[in-house]
């Protein structure tokens, strides 16, 4: 087998066979395929795509480049969760907790994030002394006691996906779906869950800016997820306005707990409970996600989800007092409030912009060293469809200097559009495949 | 500037700017630019192609990477020829004395082929003595005093060539077309000649396997040439048969020889002489192409192209006598005829592998460091359209061993398709741009 002809037969937009893509994964981490023609192979992946075997192949090669996680030792049917990520998107923050208060076990990994604010990871790491570095014995004896536990993930997991990422990342080959949904795909089933939920974000504040693009990426993980022998199911949600009103990492899991109290935007308990209900079901604990739906409906209104939720935080170090006192978090040195100018009727949000304003007041990574603020980010009121008039207050920026907060506060008046007649917004969720 | 953004920008099919090109191949040959973000730059251009702006600033930042000859010494318009190279291809050999001999001024530098059979300096090579090292003070003298020479490029003529040629060539990008006449116009940019007639070849032994992506070459190395202040044409020709009979090292050098003495193959002679006119008259020494063939034709007639080209050898060490005694070229060990079964009018020829069958026998090289056997080759006689019944003599067959000639007759003999009915053939020389 030569790399040259593994690079012309996809050039050509000819399928490469299982053992041809696993040549070239397994010889790219030993080292022996170098990073000039892994890069073209990616440059025409991306223009050629690649078919569902192909896409298997790739994930199924990752997914043996290192360790995977055994949480056969757990009982039950473990389900994990990932989001494609948007602007304000802390659903895991609500969705673990309804889901382990049905009983579904939750036993997740997770990674660091890049771009706007952290991952999951980083907004539990604003809860003063959380943890999330634990020992495998830690995590499986957790999972055990309470039913829920989240870790960063092991250094040597899909260590292919980390070196190929880190290739895409510097020449322009990242936009391919095969591509990421063999780099998502692969690090959950290197994370051992029996099934999965997708949430796969499209529109402005997400990766995915239209819905195609979104099916197509959903499609292709479902496929690879199933044919791996897992359960995966995806629902297609928009991502044309922030989720909730917090982007930023503690403001965000203030609304969660808030959320998990029944009193958190509509937007963001609609899809946790839409998320949590199918997962119940996926872990076979409902007949069906509609049944799974009621099942965490009650588990959010009889306290449950919140008592799980503080379990959580004060088994991984947590203060667990931040649950009645948000004054336990870190506070921005300078909150400032930002009014409209103008009437009318929400059209469209720069949703986008949004988190680039977050992460410019220090909530997110552009680098991985990238040390993030956790107090920091923006409270965004208005919704698609909301009437709006001058004086109202459309946001609440949180700060680390006055001059951090004015030029926030100037892009953020550019990301509202309104209308002169009333707005209807999208649907939330739009599919579920 | 940033390099991922410019191999964004050209994934996404936009046009990048001189300056974006220049910055791109100075910091590739400074070493700034790492080989993996090149590589899915040019898999991007295989597919995005480039518009003749940026082909030329491709062109011109490859001249400025490295030394350009200055002919200006040299009286006269300087007249380079190239050819994209095909099986048999020996009509430099026959159309540099005929020009020459109608006092056009010949200073080329040549380079050394990859492939089926050697370069130009590979078959001058097999004349015994013959040098193709020479000095600047050598080069510009034998030109000034005989009016011909030609020579191994210097070696650092385009060597953002020679980098970025290396590169393509591992990483399945070297079919793109501004790409390829890029690589070719720079080198002639370089060479100093003001101006150069371009031998376009399509078909199975060719480069180019169908006349479209030949006329989209030739179009762009005429413009990339014109535009960069040179006059350049291009004649598109055929290669579905070899040229000639001879493939293979001091057998095309005989044939040359005896082409230049009025005997040759019609399509070489053909060929020769349409080329050589047209250079006559972009040389300023005919009015129009077919004057200059006229003048050309006369050279060959008279015997002047053949004195031209005995002076040219011994310039240059080689044996003069080669021109009257072919005995004195180093000869095959082993020559075997090879005979049809079939009876039939040609069809079809397989050039591609006669060419690939006279590299087997050792007329050409795979890699630039293997050696050239001189003596070795085929003498292939049908053309399309020829007659055949069995026990004709199809080809002769010039090996090292027993071994080597019956490999190459069992290939060989798959070579000729034949038709129950008489074939017309294509013309030669299909359009001139």
């Amino acid at each position: 087998m030569r790399v040259y002809d593994l690079i012309w037969k996809k050039r050509q937009g000819q399928a490469l066979t299982a053992d041809e893509i696993r040549y070239l994964i397994d010889g790219y981490v030993r080292g022996d395929i170098p990073d000039y023609q892994m890069s073209a192979w990616c440059m025409a992946v991306f223009f050629q795509g690649m078919n569902f075997e192909e896409a298997t192949a790739l994930t199924l090669a990752m997914v043996e480049s290192g360790d995977t996680v055994d949480l056969s030792s757990i009982p039950g049917i473990k389900v994990d969760k990932h989001s494609t990520g948007g602007v304000g998107d802390k659903t895991s923050l609500v969705v673990l907790p309804l889901v382990a208060a049905c009983g579904v076990p939750v036993a997740k990994m997770s990674g660091r994030g890049l771009g706007h604010t952290g991952g999951t990871l980083d907004k539990l790491e604003s809860i003063p002394g959380f943890s999330v570095t634990l020992s495998r014995e830690q995590f499986l004896k957790q999972a055990a006691e309470i039913g829920i536990v989240l870790a960063g993930q092991t250094a040597n997991l899909v260590p292919a996906d980390k070196k190929l990422y880190a290739l895409r990342d510097l020449t322009a080959t990242i936009e391919s779906i095969p591509l990421i949904a063999g780099s998502i795909v692969s690090k959950k089933l290197a994370s051992g869950a029996d099934a999965v939920v997708l949430d796969v974000k499209y529109g402005d504040g997400a990766f995915m800016k239209n819905i195609e693009d979104a099916r197509r990426l959903a499609e292709t993980m479902v496929e690879i997820g199933n044919r791996a022998g897992r359960r995966f199911r995806a629902l297609l949600t928009s991502m044309e306005q922030p989720l909730g009103y917090a982007v930023g990492n503690s403001l965000e899991v203030v609304e969660a707990v808030e959320t998990l109290k029944g009193n958190g935007p509509s937007d963001l308990t609609e899809i946790s409970l839409k998320l949590a209900g199918l997962m119940v079901a996926m872990a076979g604990l409902a007949d069906d996600p509609e049944t799974g739906e009621t099942m965490v409906r009650q588990a959010l209104s009889n306290g449950n989800a919140l008592t799980k939720f503080t379990q959580w935080v004060a088994a991984q170090g947590g203060n667990p007092k931040i649950v009645r006192d948000y004054s336990l978090f870190a506070q921005a040195r300078v909150v400032r409030p930002v009014t409209a100018e103008d009437e009318g009727w929400v059209e469209r949000i720069d949703c986008r912009e949004l988190g680039l304003i977050a992460m410019g007041l220090g909530a997110g990574r552009n680098r991985l060293e990238d040390r993030i603020h956790p107090e920091v980010g923006v409270r965004f009121f208005p919704k698609i469809g909301t009437y709006l008039k001058p004086g109202d207050v459309v946001a609440e920026i949180h700060a680390r200097s006055e001059a951090d907060a004015a030029i926030a506060k100037k892009r953020l008046k550019t990301c509202i559009h309104l209308a002169a007649q009333p707005v209807r917004p999208e649907p939330l969720i739009k599919e579920m495949i």
